[in-house]
């Protein structure tokens, strides 16, 4: 495996949900996709134990974690720390969401 | 502090070496940014132990992983997994690089 990773060639969408695609998993970290269409969501969810961040790699979306709402673009990080509930509300064009996770999820969970 | 992080209102940058700025620390996973001016480098080191990643927010770098060496730009995500040599050879232009560290950095060890 190259350690040189290109998100963009990742990505993936499906047409009843939106995609998961892994990038990596090591011993302490995971790092991978969540593609989107616009309209689809990722429902609010916690991670016990586990802190995530978001960075969006490409699109629009409008995200919440804890009490805060905001739309995001490109380049902006999202940071979702262990057991505070975060999700996507709607993607309001085609986006693509890289996912960091620490401990890894055991599943892909993220 | 909000969840939604802005890494280009956190970059900065020094004349004598690559600048180092915390984004957040969380208790398993650090996200933070290495600046470079052109010229500028980062010497290989490993964290024994912990994950890492970089992710060119801007500019272009020569970085080497392992025996790997590549020219990265906006968007490219560089794997720097645990006992794995990693580092910076030049930024070829002012370059603002996203890390990730899990667990995190005892000290700005990034």
């Amino acid at each position: 495996m190259s350690y040189f990773l290109d998100p963009n060639a990742a990505a993936g969408f499906r047409g009843d949900r939106f995609a998961k695609a892994d990038l990596v998993r090591g011993g302490q970290l995971f790092l991978g996709l969540n593609c989107f269409e616009p309209g689809q969501s990722q429902a609010a969810h916690t991670h016990a134990g586990a802190d995530k961040f978001y960075l969006v790699v490409s699109g629009k979306a409008r995200m919440t974690v804890g009490a805060e709402t905001r739309i995001v673009g490109p380049g902006a990080v999202v940071w979702a720390p262990s057991d505070v509930p975060h999700g996507v509300d709607e993607a309001l064009e085609r986006t693509v969401l890289l996912v960091g996770m620490a401990p890894p999820p055991r599943v892909r969970e993220t």
